[in-house]
């Protein structure tokens, strides 16, 4: 007989009497003449009620049916008695699969988030982490309807890089040669290579033929930050419009923002519930709050004045030209316009070089949005589409023209008008769960001094 | 006025009196009193035709309008009086958004593959690699869209690892330490890290927690093979399902392949019979054919005896017990088969240590299906649920069981049969677009001594 999922099984329209589920047992409690099992298959958060009755064969040696062994049951889809549930299934036959002894690590009582990172391969199996992990994947295939709904080109951009798309952020090498030769010419690509920190300046190429186009793919940072926030490996989404400015790359940013949510509001709210009870429960709240909301708008230095007129005690003071710090984005996102923000027009000696320059020659067309909880989610801007404007950007951040001669060409062949951003997958996940530990919202997360799995 | 794509222009259902498009000139040809340009924004391989007529304003200075330039044109959308397209665009207004000079790389002759991979910042905006790179786009969406659809969790394993999947397959080491440092306790991770070649013992750890699962990322190999079929970056597909044995896994595979060809069939028919006509003149009829006929299964015993047994002069002998050459797989789906070949049961002896042990205690459960023309585009196996059997085979490959600790805690703890294979991306969109060098169907492709862009 095929095999329902529990998902299937506990939407079913009607009772059956045949019905076969396969799972991981997470307790078993015991009554006179009956044994009832909790079966997870991790389809959905909900378990599948098994009961194994006095007189059935599925009755027979049940002590063996332990929390986290495997078990293939066939029996009758019931409606059920229990509060919380719909169905539940009376057994005829069980097989035991695989079984797990009193060693294994998940039993019922509950184990901080620090121990469970030193079981990430068996934490999915918890309530938690299955829940986090079904919206990570719900979320991805969210992010690519978004783009393929509006025509956007998905495109891979290299890994492998031998060129630093900022000119900053710490880079991981990628080499071949053991400790004692450093000849880069002798590596495996004839020349230092490195982990990419962004798609961008390849995803301008493409934008540049196929007009609308995004990347979704692993970005790395060799930055020696042990925060909550921050991982060396992290998924990144940075969708490039040509024929595009400021105002149009703010408004997908900020579609893209409220399409997210409200796909986790339809598509996960069973996860969704159980998240905002044990470990946030302003969550949902949140999450309306954002769908419901218009995002507001507010240029650089209009944020700086209201920053310094808050009478709020910063750690760190504001000053005028430096890039905002956390505490001031989530002041502006929390405490005063208590909804997302996007800042605009930063600038130009915080920013990096590809940035386009306003007319005013002190700020460029950047912009970030930023979130209650999180503070910068998104960065992005229009780029410099102007050669020689580019080519003084580039000297004055103490580049070589020469290293970029293919992006130099996208502006002497044809250049237009165009923008776009990077959201960090990992960020908006922490956003949309209400997990305060980018470690937990990665499936094996890579920081300083931790590689394990 | 909002822009519309010439995708959308050119499936107008009827004449529109202000439309604006924005994109590059393909050609121009001037005739008397006309100017012609062929438009394309990527959004389909065809251009849209506008037509500056004289009188109009959009007529004046029509010999800036260079091939390659960026225009910005608002017209009326009527009926084309020319062969092969629906609908034109007669000018009312244009503005020459980015010129492009006559150094422009890309003008109407033919180039060599050769050249266009040197100037792969440029070469999308040529018909062939717009094509290419709007299906490997597309068919990314179809392998989400048909996992989605089967309830299977999308899992991000990690880039950077600590370990090495297969014990076997050239790895790129991943550092921050200078040439002279070589204690790699001191190194960014405390421990030598590498680029993943394969997600499969991650996505093991996800099938025994949400049942169904795939990758889709990045894998890496540090081969130095000047094949063109071979690169150091390329994009892998991972499905692994607990609950499932090698039939299970024959079918999903056969299945997803079939999927893929169907869905470029329908999504991509455009692209599809220009590289039908140009590229390679019998993939139309090739790629129904896969998705017409059932696939072939055959054992790898039965495989070597029908080799044998064929009269084919093979360069490499076909010996029970070595691998399959490419020859003799390429010989089984195109000329004995005519269709494509699922091939299982394979020697332990040339299979890597996780593979299932069958009953024989000399083949393992292990699958690979051939396509025509590509040889090898899935590999797959059931996994060794068993611990004892598990670390037996570890042991055989002369592997330390400790260096599996969280792999064997799987079969310690609610082990499943189960079962998975990997597809490469672009061994797979070779075959669905007829191109036959792998640097071809990727953005920017690393091999030994290319790392450009």
């Amino acid at each position: 007989m095929q095999r329902t999922l529990v998902k299937a099984a506990l939407a079913a329209e009607g009772p059956s009497d045949a019905l076969r589920v396969q799972g991981w047992i997470r307790t078993r409690r015991d009554a006179k003449g009956l044994s009832f099992l909790e079966l997870n298959d991790g389809s959905c958060l909900k378990n599948l009620q098994v009961l194994l009755e006095e007189g059935s064969p599925a009755y027979a040696d049940h002590e063996r049916y332990t929390t986290g062994s495997a078990i293939d049951v066939t029996g009758r889809l019931v409606a059920s008695q229990g509060k919380g549930q719909s169905w539940e299934l009376l057994a005829d036959s069980i097989e035991l699969v695989g079984a797990a002894d009193s060693s294994y690590p998940l039993q019922k009582k509950r184990h901080t988030l620090e121990y469970l990172r030193e079981i990430a391969h068996l934490r999915p199996r918890s309530n938690l982490f299955g829940a986090v992990f079904r919206m990570r994947s719900r979320l991805s295939f969210a992010i690519h309807q978004f783009f393929n709904e509006r025509s956007f080109l998905y495109v891979h951009t290299p890994i492998i890089t031998a060129s630093d798309c900022e000119g900053a952020g710490e880079m991981f090498r990628v080499t071949t040669l053991d400790g004692k030769e450093t000849d880069s010419k002798k590596d495996f690509f004839g020349k230092p290579t490195f982990l990419t920190v962004s798609g961008q300046l390849e995803a301008e190429i493409f934008a540049t033929s196929h007009s609308n186009v995004y990347t979704f793919g692993p970005t790395f940072r060799a930055e020696n930050s042990h925060t909550s926030r921050h991982a060396s490996e992290f998924w990144m989404i940075e969708p490039e419009m040509a024929f595009c400015d400021l105002e149009g790359d703010m408004d997908l940013a900020e579609a893209f923002v409220k399409h997210l949510v409200a796909d986790a509001l339809e598509h996960c709210a069973e996860d969704l519930e159980f998240l905002n009870q044990f470990v946030d429960k302003g969550l949902l709240e949140r999450l309306q709050f954002v769908v419901e909301r218009p995002f507001q708008r507010i240029t650089y230095y209009d944020a700086v004045e209201l920053l310094q007129k808050s009478g709020k005690d910063f750690q760190y003071a504001v000053e005028k030209g430096a890039n905002l710090q956390s505490e001031h984005e989530r002041y502006l996102t929390e405490e005063h316009f208590k909804s997302p923000v996007t800042v605009y027009n930063y600038p130009k000696t915080v920013k990096p070089f590809y940035m386009r320059q306003n007319d005013d020659d002190a700020t460029v067309a950047a912009m970030d949005v930023l979130v209650p909880g999180i503070g910068e989610i998104v960065g992005g801007s229009q780029r410099e589409e102007r050669l020689e404007r580019l080519d003084a950007a580039i000297r004055a951040h103490d580049l070589d023209p020469e290293d970029y001669w293919w992006y130099r060409d996208l502006r002497r062949y044809g250049s237009v008008p165009h923008a776009g951003f990077g959201l960090g997958f990992e960020r908006m996940l922490m956003f949309i769960t209400g997990v305060h530990n980018i470690r937990d919202v990665i499936p094996f997360a890579r920081t300083p001094g931790n590689a394990e799995f």
